[in-house]
């Protein structure tokens, strides 16, 4: 949550006129996502954001993201817009960085969601994958089943230096995992990081959905496993089942699940459990004391990916 | 630049129901100030700052900050006006410091303000000057003459480590203000640390004048010293004559300086300089490399505060 790459408002002035978007009113930077840097921009013509896409965004996966952003907006997913530039452009160089422009979008992240909140994530997340089954174009995850063991490899090591048996537990998983991810589920666009912090509310109603930063192709069940540890664990690390309920009846009000789906979603929970628990892992081991951001607790996905190896079936979700 | 203390969505509903505001459609931590956490807050009553008082800011102190906001405010200083909460007050307890709300001001701040904008700057102070001369609260200067000494024992200690002879030339400083500074200036409240950050422009006019947390009672005068320093000086060090003769003219327009304030311009632009010079020095030697915060260079102020030493009268200055 910092801003790394600082822009004057002379800079943005000269960033502008490539723009027909009038003179900046408002220009802050903002605490928002942990990986590129963020300004809250207001002009004569309205409310953007300004993205500077630091080390972890690649520039060539950038025409996917903002083009996907674009696609979905254009179907009713309420999400950030890229604004085109003069030239019909949406990403330029600024202060040395890949910068685009996209529409603010009103609405406040909760921090504790209720089940009426999870219904409704579930809900958009299934009008997400319907609306980007007619996207054109494709990204690998990078952050999927193949990316683990290479993240695995690099920060395992230090593993049970942050809780005892963690190392054994992610030797254990990866196996597991690839010995039995299915490979038949049906794929699209997903998310891939459905956290409340990337979904805005105004009065209990959702507003917006942010940071595609993540979005890939994958299962979308595998999208729905995400979402489902990500909204539906305790502080204190209990899953509410009432809130997994209401998340997937959420979902499947737009989407039916198949059969296929139902079967894998244990399997597919643990997957997503282990990705968080290896990119927090990672951040932890390689956290720059230095840097202006706060690193997240890995120990949290090492307890739920524990809690989803003990599940038989997916009934024990809400299903 | 950074949100110190973490506020959820929910503890900010809590929060609002002290106050009449309706919801919260926006709420974003921003990168503003160096020792407060802001929150950038928009209801469908309007736009708003949430700031919670760190470390630097004394809780006793807040109702001479607010108060005088709110006095400036009403007599047409264009200032953040401190929003009352239901039973009157305008600070309460947010996640264990004081806090509160003001109304938010539009407008960019300039990193490189012209001799125009310059002498905007130098009317607002001096209408803040005369409107605040009606403020009946008073606050000694803790970082004016008799502060520096102190200041200087907690760090000077280490000046010569970041650049050779910065100790003596505080020292010597130190001394001869002590022996010369002037007793005898007309005084009033001073917003005492109006840099380019602190200023706020829609269209190249002034929009705002923000951050009080520096105000206090002290020379008038000295309030135009620091405004010199933080505004005239060029990126490569040099005093920009053009600049500050247009400040001095936009101050003279509405509060002509007395013989006596000129004759001291040199003076007390040495003491603005060496003002900024150990408060920097003091964060410099006390940084903490976890801490998510930008230490400023203090040599910046080292340089200027030798400009000043070979002034002879405030001629120079563009007078």
């Amino acid at each position: 949550m910092a801003v790394y790459t600082d822009v004057s408002f002379e800079e943005l002035e000269v960033f502008l006129q490539d723009y027909d978007l009038g003179s900046a009113h408002v220009f802050k930077g903002i605490a928002e996502g942990v990986s590129n840097s963020n300004y809250y921009l207001q002009t004569n013509k309205g409310t953007f954001i300004l993205t500077l896409y630091e080390a972890r965004v690649e520039a060539k996966d950038l025409p996917f993201y903002l083009g996907l952003m674009g696609h979905l907006a254009g179907k009713d997913i309420p999400c950030p817009t890229p604004v085109h530039g003069r030239d019909g452009a949406v990403t330029r160089t600024l202060n040395g960085k890949p910068a685009a422009i996209l529409s603010f979008l009103d609405g406040v992240s909760l921090r504790r969601p209720t089940a009426e909140h999870c219904a409704q994530a579930g809900r958009v997340l299934s009008e997400l994958h319907q609306a980007g089954a007619s996207f054109a174009m494709r990204l690998e995850n990078a952050l999927g089943l193949k990316g683990w063991r290479k993240l695995a490899r690099e920060c395992a090591d230090q593993a049970d230096g942050i809780a005892q048996g963690l190392r054994a537990l992610i030797d254990e998983e990866l196996g597991a995992l690839e010995r039995s991810w299915p490979g038949d589920l049906p794929d699209g666009v997903i998310h891939a990081d459905m956290f409340p912090d990337n979904v805005l509310f105004i009065d209990d109603r959702i507003s917006g959905i942010i940071d595609f930063y993540f979005a890939c192709n994958d299962p979308l069940a595998y999208d729905l496993a995400v979402t489902l540890n990500a909204w539906c664990f305790e502080i204190d690390g209990a899953y509410n089942v009432t809130k997994g309920r209401a998340l997937i009846a959420g979902y499947q009000a737009r989407r039916r699940l198949g059969a296929n789906e139902i079967a894998a979603l244990p399997l597919l929970c643990r997957g997503a459990a282990l990705r968080f628990l290896l990119t927090r892992l990672y951040d932890w081991v390689n956290r720059d004391p230095g840097a202006l951001v706060r690193v997240k607790d890995p120990r949290e996905y090492a307890r739920r990916l524990r809690f989803h190896r003990n599940i038989k079936s997916a009934e024990a979700y809400g299903l």
